[in-house]
């Protein structure tokens, strides 16, 4: 017997028949013994047609309103879940963000989870009846309704997993896992079994869509036990834990890419103190994020050239904000370069490990792919590359770090 | 200066041009210099679509779920509608039902308004923020969401009204106010400036579906001055008031038909003490209302004839209720009949004044209609006529009585 958090997202609560099929999934853990508190997302596309309608009211619209609207399409799928349930003989009750509640901070849009308050829940868990709980919302300081930003709900039930001490918190999903790399280029990928949080966290934010960041940051902070699995085939998916769970780890567990890149390289910067504060001060106050940065050793020792990676999105304003203060900065050129990709390995046991990123080099110089920009953290080695070679480099890299299927 | 509650329906806020339109008007009244709190419903459509889905989910919903499901409706309506006040410059707060809090008892599907706490909502509104109010939804005793049943957000506005202390409380909705009769069926038919809640209460009861019976009900009990008119239209429409308010009071304010009506005639029945419990007990535990009752003299001491009328959706089974009986008691013939409405004159001047039901019984006479079945209370006197006749007597009465247009 176990308190488990199951998570279920909009593809998996799509329409009424998908909505009881979830509902026999949840009979099938409760019927095990099991406590279970279920969160789930708006039906697929409900959400999009009440932003759809705050835009075309407003299109400055109050984000304190904006939750009030959106909230609703959460609150539609606990109240069918539930019935669903009890229509399977479970015992079951919806919670509202507010009925639970789940204070969060006031932000509206995208607030904040502070503190979940699980007495009432609990007891009625012990109880046997299921907890359905709207994820994605919870209560502000002023008494109102507030949302958590879109992805939220990973985020609902991994705060409630760590209220309620939960045992496991299980992330039904349309993937069947986390996978050495991306299956669609890679045939020989593999579906790992478990990953560290660390691990994940970088997968997470270097374009792996399967958790949203924020809901990994808070399940390692708080420990909480995530797995991540099909909501429409019965097998077991990946567990993300704590590293000490996981007895055989792998130098590599995953190689991520991410096409969003783009890079932008000055020419010519005058090599002397406060240059690159003179240059990413005013990226920084367009709210540009700068990712990878290189500067190149200055051969006379007057000049220098300067790259560095920005999102594809922001590309045209970056070059137009260094343009404008070209006069200031005294680059000789600017070159603009958005056929890049961002292909990165991620292992927590590159830590007490050399040589993981010579073998990176190695494998991609081996296929005659250029490195332009490189850049590492502990548990990552990521590099730059040219767009075209994406495919290229992934196999050579999941097969250099023998993570190829049998 | 004065404080108003403005209640706008399904189709008054059926989408987002119709809900700006709405934003409008209420701007017109805080412009003012009122203090203004809104009610609405739902988009129109949008309940339907949400009782569907519960039906869809389980038959036998529980109220508790579907009441979590269908009151997302009128939530969705205020954050939109506060909005769009933001968006013409005026404050404007939306405010769900737990949060006001509207008190209701716990019978879900169809509370009942226990108390509403306004003293967060007055403050708000004397500093010129707009209260956007979902209509149709409280918090019951176990902080649960209730609804009040359909269309309960006119009483919604209404006790919100009495809670308030509102000087008026306008319901907004597709016509422009109450008329003397159907205007349909009698061209002539006037719209009246002012009518009694004595009157509204017997016209809603009888099928002009203007107002919700309860909220008219409630408007009495608490003496709130309700306002019927047009959304669409910019004219006033029909005062609901106290007595005292109508200087000018006619002996016959309006004429109301119901064509819900079926008869039940059971000829030949043992003419002794007793005799009508024993048949409109079985009907009362088979939850079947009966309106009219009429028996006649016995002839020979022995047996009599008994008609009464129940709702056209009863007589099949009230029909069955009796059949089952038929050896207990003891009558000779059964003969259902659903082809008859039932016609009323109502006036609250017809307390002072005699010869009011002689006019109706004359008017009818002359005309060639049968009287079947005859009621009476003090403001109201109704008979029953087979269908036929509905637009030829209502027509032949509304001359008879003066209410011609001129």
């Amino acid at each position: 017997m176990a308190r488990i958090v199951m998570k279920f997202g909009g593809t998996s609560v799509a329409d009424v028949d998908r909505i009881k099929n979830v509902a026999r999934r949840v009979k099938t853990e409760h019927d095990a013994g099991n406590e279970v508190a279920v969160v789930v997302s708006a039906m697929a596309g409900v959400t999009n047609q009440l932003v759809d309608y705050c835009r075309q009211v407003s299109p400055l619209y109050d984000a304190r309103e904006y939750d009030v609207v959106v909230a609703t399409g959460e609150q539609v799928t606990i109240g069918l879940l539930a019935m669903a349930l009890q229509d399977l003989g479970v015992a079951a009750r919806s919670w509202c963000g507010w009925q639970v509640p789940v204070m969060s901070d006031g932000v509206h849009g995208k607030a904040r989870i502070l503190e979940i308050d699980t007495a009432d829940m609990v007891r009625r868990m012990k109880d046997g009846q299921v907890a359905v709980v709207a994820g994605f919302q919870g209560l502000g300081p002023d008494n109102r309704i507030t949302t958590l930003g879109r992805g939220g709900s990973d985020t609902s039930a991994v705060a409630l997993a760590a209220a309620l001490q939960a045992d496991r918190c299980d992330i039904y999903t349309d993937v069947d896992g986390v996978y050495t790399t991306d299956p669609r280029i890679v045939a020989k990928a593999r579906k790992l079994d478990k990953i560290t949080y660390e691990e994940m966290l970088e997968l997470a934010s270097l374009g792996a869509k399967v958790l949203q960041t924020r809901s990994v940051e808070m399940a390692m902070k708080h420990r909480v036990r995530v797995q991540v699995l099909s909501s429409f085939v019965d097998a077991p998916g990946t567990l993300v834990c704590d590293e000490d769970e996981i007895v055989e780890k792998e130098l590599v567990s995953g190689i991520a890419y991410s096409r969003d890149e783009a890079k932008i390289t000055l020419v010519g910067v005058p090599d002397r103190p406060g240059v690159a504060a003179a240059i990413f001060g005013p990226l920084s106050d367009a709210s540009i994020n700068v990712d990878m940065i290189v500067q190149n050793v200055s051969e006379d020792g007057t000049s220098t050239d300067l790259t560095f990676t920005v999102t594809k999105a922001d590309l045209d304003r970056a070059v137009k904000v260094l343009t404008d203060k070209r006069d200031e900065l005294k680059f000789a050129r600017l070159v603009p370069d958005s056929n890049v990709v961002k292909v990165s390995v991620i292992g927590v046991g590159m830590r007490s490990h050399a040589g993981v990123a010579q073998t990176m080099f190695s494998a991609l110089a081996t296929k005659g792919i250029n490195i332009q920009v490189i850049s590492t953290s502990e548990i990552k080695v990521s590099v730059l590359i040219a767009e075209e070679y994406t495919e290229l480099a992934l196999r050579a890299l999941h097969t250099a770090y023998g993570l190829d299927a049998a």
